[in-house]
């Protein structure tokens, strides 16, 4: 019924151990082989998830039962190894962000030009069934004309400094996904950006010259403003709300709990149970969508919805941010 | 502007505490005698919220400043009082319930047709801001026929033992409050009632052969059903809520908190401040609304809205719902 | 991983269209037969779930692909079926209810006694998430003691008058799910019922001597008092939830909507999407969920957790409240 | 018990609309003089409100029943009153802001610091007891050190145009309202601002080179960023929010409606009652609330609580905002 693909799944770290087990749930894909240029991770990652470990790239492309590549490696060697793939004619499923730098991002663009594959970006978010449905609404013109958007996004705890080191910043790492799920509900992207940020929960990622709190403003081709406002820490869990404003309403989404459950208790009623511990949990079913999403453009031959230029777009928006905190002035992203 | 009424209030106890600071800030009343067969008690309340202290009954029914009188005495006192001050021609509003039998009650209706004045009994919840905008909604046909009438009553913690034995049963002391409550929103009275108690917090309680747990159905002539549940204890406070469905809809009252802000913290999110702590809190502004209804009442000529009628037959209904709980039977009120 | 087992559907009505495509969809579950004395009806349905269409009951039963046996026949053909298939020795999975007689159930419980197989009931209500975490929570101690329970079930618009003439009465045909719910997240059994219908929305139904429109109130062992009301007319849609009061808390679920955003428009905010429509709509993951309680008891060889004395239990509860609603007294459930 | 104060109400416009009724209101508060230069207006407010019309300043100024004076003037006549009541020697509570010119502030500075009268600007909204409670909890330290500060400030429908070009522009008129709030929440004023502003409802708005939609960003010098929504144009009424982050939870206020009923039927479930319809409504209490903090201060010798100092620093900040959103840098506020 759901047409079979077979996939190579390359990367055995933390997003790996993400879309594994989900590859393996979906009744219209098959995890033919686990890749990683180190055996023993290949090996343990395929006892987990199932498939073939393979350490050699070539072989892996050349296997005729792998249909198309999900990559999960580290960000530094996504656009290589899209090079790869494109070259060997296979579907690309890339986990965001492309690369941290536009140079970099430029490079898989013309190669994809060239040697065009079916190719995804991972922005999850998008798939997040609460997300859609704002979007939705929106586009179907419930709220009218949109005039603000807004996008929350506190993560429970920063992560390690070594992450943040390699992560491009803050705005890189991570308001790019709100910057591209608000673009993606706009329908249109920013003019010019104004941010600020400052370091009051980790002086470690001050001294790297990062933020661990921000907020982002944008504007909008049609007027419309769009606020963003981070956090790498939030006592309370992974907070994740949208707001869209227009002429003819207002639309909110609400975030995700352990358990459905209004508690009364003798200090503080109404009590909910805990927010969806960070972003596992949180978007546990967008990944599984978005690895449908990609099933079903495959195989049926049309272009998966969030592309390489989404990517790019959103990459130097979170630039123009990190330029604008750091200089005080508004920013107008280079599109190229 | 508003018509200067001069006030004796009598009684100096829980009660009369209520009453007095709310006649002191009324602007249409004055707070001219406070009176108790005590003396000494009668003075110290004086005291407190103003007025002359009397412990004289005739003095203070022939004092010409006194225009009107609010008697909050223990109930057993309540048909009695009745009696002198319609005699003296002053209108009265009595504290609620008028009595816990019927056939004192029915000694107060008759002494009140043969010395009309104006009466209206303290049911102060009907004059509570909430229950008040959710009768207007449903007389306004926001939710079409009434099908289904619930309230929830239940309290923080039981009283003293000694307050049980004098309260004429649980369902004479607490339910009549909703049973007069639902009545009045309904705009019709129980052809036929089944309850259901139980001791599950004070074996002293159940030892005097009441409840500290109920649950109350009325069935209305319209075929409407009607639900009461009532608690001497709860853990998270003074919950009071009533809920009203039609046959175009469903409206519903919420609790009232000790503050408004919505908290999210890193136990249980969101949480809300806790309940008002009991009646004296939760109905505040209840008390205040009903002397207002007198005061408008009387200096306008036009009769109160809660009369001696209403509150017998709320009496009727709860001595009613008390014998089915003890013979587990469906029980017809005697309204007389 | 998951153990393969065959099915067989006996049944190509409205239920076995919500049990036929979530076997299919089951990972444990193979749908091998469907079942209908009328091949014409067995074939289409086969032809929409999957399976072979089957016509013979003695050849099902001898299908050595048929490893177990899911019934969604009417009602009064249940028992029968029960006994035919147990003598065959396959594991049975039976929507609600047993019987509408006592007769008949207890038939069907002298037959599993006799020639004991694997048997669960399809109270599928308790497998609904929301409800389950309810009754977890309760179970963990977080409400303390449980002193009060109530359930709402309220349809959007009553069945055709030819449902309502086979189904038994309201009580047995849909208070029953909530008697079910409720005692076994109360953990015990009702000594004593009282319940009050009447008719306000369709009028054959009157005429029948049925209600669509009722309150239930359940006592039970401990002291815990239970209420239930039930519409079969709910003007926005299909209201189902449940609310538990203990000691030390209370705990309430809330009712599923088309999507989950918060509306802000002109006329009425906050505003949230329709109730999910009906039973089916509302309750699609609990029906799927069942059936997985049915595979992991059967493939571990544990008893699965709804019982058919669940279900005579349950039937002796709601025809004591039919003959309390009739007889205007509390009646004492006939156990057996 | 409440010391009496007589008040001059000075002006007869809008917003001596709402303090004539509410000094009426106040005990401790008599309205003895209404001013207006134009007798006819000072006679009819005069009648409205009590006191006695009076159209000369020395006159009313001379007064021995007037113990201080309301301003409710024109703002541009708001710094020329203030010189010559501070040389009278009475207390001053004078409608915000003080002036749109920092210059025209300082020449009133001056003059209260030559000759010091007793003075309060009136912020309401600090009196707003939804506001005022998140600040006593953020005080309290319930939600530990303060990260993160947004306030939602938007308007049912943009004023006259008229009243646009006198206003001094969108973020002197309106966001210095949120800005107070937030650094008297804060407890301190930012180092540097960002806005940006577009023109998306009132094309006349635009062409006066102002704006009907903002966004604005604070950077605080403890590290915590603040933003600011306003928009002009709001189709579901006037939606006031705060939310307060800290390292330790987070709170919010929520929109205040008609009334508090829960409502469900057959489009959007559950809804709520429309939003109060504009400032008026939504702060009626912390206008009185303001009066009651004006009223407790003056007559018990310390000073009120929101200051001319505040009114400055707020101007200032509205002012940097201006300039931000016109010149597209983050600019310092001229604190003086």
């Amino acid at each position: 019924m759901t047409k079979q693909l077979g996939i190579a799944l390359m990367g055995t770290g933390r997003m790996a151990h993400v879309y594994g087990p989900k590859i393996s749930a979906h009744p219209g894909l098959s995890l033919e082989v686990v890749y990683n240029p180190r055996r023993s991770s290949a090996e343990t990652a395929a006892a987990q998830y199932g498939g073939r470990p393979v350490d050699d790239l070539d072989q892996m492309l050349a296997d005729p039962r792998v249909d198309a590549v999900v990559i999960a490696t580290p960000t530094d060697t996504h656009v290589d190894y899209i090079l790869r793939v494109a070259q060997a004619g296979k579907p690309i499923y890339c986990e965001k962000p492309l690369d941290q730098t536009l140079a970099r991002v430029d490079q898989a663009l013309a190669a994809l030009k060239e040697t065009p594959v079916p190719f995804m970006l991972g922005f999850n978010r998008r798939f997040d069934p609460d997300n859609a449905a704002l979007r939705a609404a929106v586009r179907a013109g419930e709220i009218g004309r949109v005039t603000m958007l807004m996008s929350w996004s506190r993560e429970p705890a920063p992560p390690p400094i070594a992450y943040v080191r390699a992560s491009g910043g803050y705005f890189v790492d991570a308001t790019i996904h709100d910057i591209d799920l608000l673009c993606w509900i706009a329908g249109e992207r920013p003019v010019e950006v104004q941010a600020a940020g400052s370091c009051m929960f980790d002086p470690e990622i001050g001294a790297e010259g990062d933020f661990d709190l921000t907020m982002t403003t944008l504007k909008m081709p049609s007027g419309a403003l769009v606020h963003i406002n981070n956090s790498r820490y939030c006592s309370y869990g992974f907070d994740q709300r949208l707001e869209a404003l227009g002429d003819r309403g207002m639309l909110q989404t609400e975030n995700h709990r352990d358990d459905p459950l209004v508690r009364w208790d003798g200090t503080r009623t109404v009590a909910r149970a805990p927010l969806k511990h960070f972003f596992l949990e949180r978007y546990d079913q967008s990944f599984y969508n978005a690895l449908d999403e990609f099933h079903a453009a495959v195989t049926s031959g049309r272009a998966p919805s969030a592309t390489a230029e989404d990517g790019r777009a959103a990459l130097a928006i979170a630039l123009a941010c990190a330029r604008s905190a750091k200089e005080g002035r508004a920013v107008a992203p280079d599109y190229g």
